[in-house]
């Protein structure tokens, strides 16, 4: 037996991880009955439940809690890696250590937080995946925990340090680009709009386009993946013939260039086509993409994090966009 | 400050880590001078080094530690995300943590061992990329710490738990099926000898060849990597014009295919390509793969350590082998 956690409570109550969150941080979403056996549970258990922000000022386990998000995440995957690595080593220079856990949603995540906390007596988070409305960040400024974020505070003030690449940049980039190899119809392969970084690379290209007079683009939204970027390029080579692509992923771009050469349309050759992220699987195909600085990002959530923890922290908030650069490959 | 580690021991005594190490496991290869002023400063600060086994066998902190290989493994680095996601997973639900650190070879390995022990109390260790002469599983063995591999103790007896993939039997069947489409020269593009699983690999493939009385196939020895495989591939070519290649990994078969197309062959019509890894990269490109069952193998990895932690081991090492599986698609 180890010390009691969220999910020997929850176990021993037999209820879910987040009832057991809800009891200790909104009881009143909790039946009265189902409120008696948890705390019945906790009590016998001995565990202690969110002593988070009181247990962060005393001590310091040295212990940085990062969610790792399911993979599937399709060619894209290998960017967590380079994360990952470089998280691992810059804390470890700091003598900080990367401890992961798992989520299925926001609002595991933080029960996780809690527990991860209560438990373990973690000393900050590294969030990834920000996104607008992100119960995550509001729950933590609330309890005013330290952590971090890669990725802006989409649509809400920057109430924490954050740190980023500018997606916007990027895809500038790519359009400037094209622009000067004589391109006119310059297309755009994106995400439903409403999320941050899907708009934001949006931008970057519209701005593009609008620098070079080239007024509204033709551009498609789909969902991430090689197939969303397939019938992406059938849409828009049938309605707009674009001689050129801008994508928001390596995964679109990879997809597009299947259609292209379904089409008799050398990549390349015929018409240009740019990626996002620079994956290892762009550089095996000869993909030019935009390449994000992620070892760099990753070292610098490290130094605010620490920033924070060491009570460094100016009264704004630390916040730092990379500027990503562009890889020229054969397409 | 945190708790004193080897770090700030090796800072304060301005040494490496890895000699702070050394006088506490190995005194004697240390100088006099440098061991007296490592002393001095694991005294001052108040390290408590190499407290390990006691500290293992009085108390539990839950927590597992795995190093995270650099990234740059090419397209097969997402197969980590699988395995990291699905060792975090496992372990929560056991109310195990994992905690990532880095190593630049095996020696630094086990210092990071000693330094998580003593600084964080962790309970055992994952370890990948097992090796012939892997001196970690022996600096662990020594010393009675918990862990269990991903990866057999190659060119060594089962003297502790293992999990892993059977290597042997995924290109056994990869080369089977090319015996039933009535190919009748099959190469094999694989690493230089010496690599456990490299040799396994290549091992299952000659099986196969002699299960169906083919004797000696055509094959070639490359460092892995896109390069590597085109290399191989021209000189087999050249050399013995095989209508099919069974490949080490899904960067070799890449590399094939690519070589394939600039000689007008075309992969999947002209020749055969099976890769080893199923990474998203050859299912982006329709390249035919074995697939190793990586969720299962991190589940397994857990499941045996939590049963030498809890004491319930038996008198020889658990060691468990999954059996992949053939992923066919256009090559």
């Amino acid at each position: 037996m180890g010390r009691p956690t969220l999910n020997s409570v929850a176990e021993a109550a037999a209820v879910s991880r987040q009832t057991v969150s809800n009891v200790i941080n909104s009881p009143d979403v909790v039946s009265p009955e189902t409120r008696e056996r948890v705390l019945a549970a906790i009590e016998k258990l001995g565990y202690r439940p969110n002593t988070a922000a009181r247990q962060m000022r005393t001590t310091r386990s040295q212990i940085i809690g990062l969610c790792i998000p399911p993979s599937g995440n399709g060619v894209s995957g290998v960017v967590l890696d380079q994360f990952l690595h470089s998280l691992t080593a810059t804390a470890e220079r700091f003598d900080h250590r990367i401890m992961l856990f798992t989520a299925a949603d926001d609002e595991a995540e933080t029960a996780a937080y809690a527990d991860l906390i209560a438990s373990v007596g973690v000393d900050g988070f590294v969030l990834t995946n920000t996104h607008h409305d992100d119960l995550r960040t509001r729950w933590l400024l609330e309890r005013e925990l330290p952590f971090v974020t890669f990725g802006r505070p989409w649509g809400a003030e920057d109430t924490h340090p954050w740190v980023d690449v500018d997606g916007a940049a990027g895809t500038r980039l790519a359009t400037d680009h094209l622009v000067r190899q004589g391109h006119r119809k310059i297309a755009f392969v994106g995400w439903p709009e409403g999320s941050g970084s899907g708009d934001d690379r949006r931008a970057g290209w519209a701005a593009g386009l609008a620098a070079a007079g080239l007024g509204d683009g033709p551009r498609a939204a789909v969902f991430d993946g090689v197939e969303g970027g397939r019938s992406a390029a059938g849409r828009l080579l049938e309605a707009h013939e674009p001689t050129a692509f801008v994508c928001a992923s390596d995964s679109l771009a990879l997809g597009v260039t299947a259609e292209l050469r379904d089409r008799g349309i050398r990549p390349g050759a015929d018409a240009a086509v740019i990626g996002f992220d620079d994956t290892p699987t762009a550089s095996v195909l000869g993909l030019s993409s935009v390449a994000q600085p992620i070892a760099d990002v990753a070292a610098e959530c490290v130094r605010q994090l620490r920033t924070t923890l060491r009570g460094e922290a100016g009264a704004e908030p630390a916040t730092t966009l990379f500027t990503p650069h562009l890889v020229l490959r054969t397409t």
